[in-house]
């Protein structure tokens, strides 16, 4: 396994792989991999000659007084779990050699952006994009495996390629969840004991939601503030946003319909944690 | 040749010229083609392979009430150049094929996007960054030439695809001008005998700014004065801009520098015509 800190460094070794006729599957991450990464990079792993992952925390998805400077890493660690998953190359740039002096384009998608995390993470999708359609062109991959925790990402991801006629498969992959429900995420690591107790409310809200449905409750507003009411009671759970949405547009439904996706957005303490499920299944 | 109308058979025909190991050079157009068109193909023409142009004449880069209901075009003369300069393939889109139902995304490129043209046409350069980025993810050129007539343009793309790592590279080729001086566009069109006449004194005021320079004088003031009273002596000339810019910032300079570009966009009657020329050679 090799680690790549340098775009012109990466692309040569594109260059190398695709001269080979092989074809590229690319994971991209922030780091402090976890159990979800590794099901994301396993997924990846048959999907392609080639695997590679990237690494790097992304400034520009930060908003001002978000955790940019206290995000988690651990590159040993990290590099560990790639090897075990068989991963052939990290591509671990630094910001400077993804946004250099004088760096000025932004990739915008519109619409689906505006809600949901959108809304208060106004300029975060903006920074998704643009890193995605940067490390697109970099590594140029046949397939990118996403998570499906990140649902809103993944949309944006799905519509950003779509537009701009990016030629990689987009490959969506399972929320990958601890024992009691909670979804992985590096941003697990902040939470008090006591905060990783009462998280898994989250988990629960999303499964009520989903048994009101079929037990015939089709009314979005009814089922949406069962799993509010059931959020609330956990103690020091602060609602950014809980909505049933439409999964492609995603629109608030007044009805719930096949395929309608509850998400949501809690902070525990300082830590802002998401999930989703599709609650009409 | 072939034309090519819909971007599933482009992206195969890209894959099928690939898959010979053949390169690619693009010619991006909005048709309506002239000599300067011409000279562009030719230079592409010794530069890759296989020479493909763009003919799509770009919705997103036309404000309200600018000109895209009556741009001109002319497909079966276009064609006729186009095979004449060796064309292999024309893609000719429909806005359908480039912007389907649901499209939401743009490419933007700040700072240098915001004056000269871009100070009275706010979302242009947006349209122009958003389709070249489309252009160049579904034809995959290796090469693409640009005019330098669109200098802000120019600068834009190559700055878009420094950030956003495409795997292309933009070849600037010189300006076209009818014997009089007049810089070769599709706009021409639109001028009355007349205008055609005053229109000439656009190519002498950017004249005039670089003998004024040679002759020793480097107040950037005083050189655009000059060229803005050359150019108001011009009966119906109706100045938008003159500027003395930075050719990689575009910002305005206060004394002549080696490289210093003098940019201009002036109308006659409804037709809005750019010019420029390094006048500090």
């Amino acid at each position: 396994m090799i680690i790549i800190n340098e775009v012109k460094v990466m692309k040569a070794h594109v260059r190398m792989i695709k001269s080979k006729k092989q074809t590229i599957a690319l994971v991209p991450t922030m780091g402090y991999l976890h159990e979800g990464h590794v099901s994301l990079m396993h997924k990846a792993r048959n999907l392609a000659d080639h695997l590679i992952i990237s690494i790097f925390v992304n400034p520009i998805q930060f908003g001002v007084g978000e955790d940019l400077d206290k995000y988690p890493r651990d590159l040993e660690h990290d590099k560990k779990l790639a090897a075990q998953a068989r991963v052939e190359c990290i591509f671990h740039p630094t910001p400077e050699q993804m946004y250099p002096a004088g760096y000025a384009t932004s990739v915008d998608v519109e619409g689906i952006t505006s809600g949901l995390c959108g809304a208060s993470r106004p300029t975060h999708f903006r920074g998704v994009a643009t890193v995605c359609a940067k490390l697109f062109n970099i590594i140029e991959p046949d397939v990118a495996v996403f998570g499906e925790k990140d649902f809103q990402q993944l949309a944006v991801i799905r519509r950003m390629v779509e537009d701009l006629n990016l030629n990689v498969q987009i490959v969506p992959h399972h929320t990958v969840r601890e024992e009691d429900g909670l979804a992985m995420s590096s941003r697990n690591a902040y939470l008090s004991p006591e905060e990783r107790t009462h998280a898994t409310v989250l988990y629960r809200s999303l499964q009520h939601a989903r048994e009101l449905y079929k037990a015939g409750q089709k009314d979005a507003r009814t089922v949406r503030e069962a799993a509010v009411a059931l959020i609330r009671s956990a103690p020091g759970a602060v609602i950014d946003y809980v909505e049933i949405v439409d999964p492609v547009t995603l629109q608030p439904l007044g009805t719930i319909v096949p395929g309608a996706v509850m998400a949501l957005a809690v902070k525990f303490g300082r830590t802002r944690l998401i999930d989703n499920m599709v609650i009409a299944g």
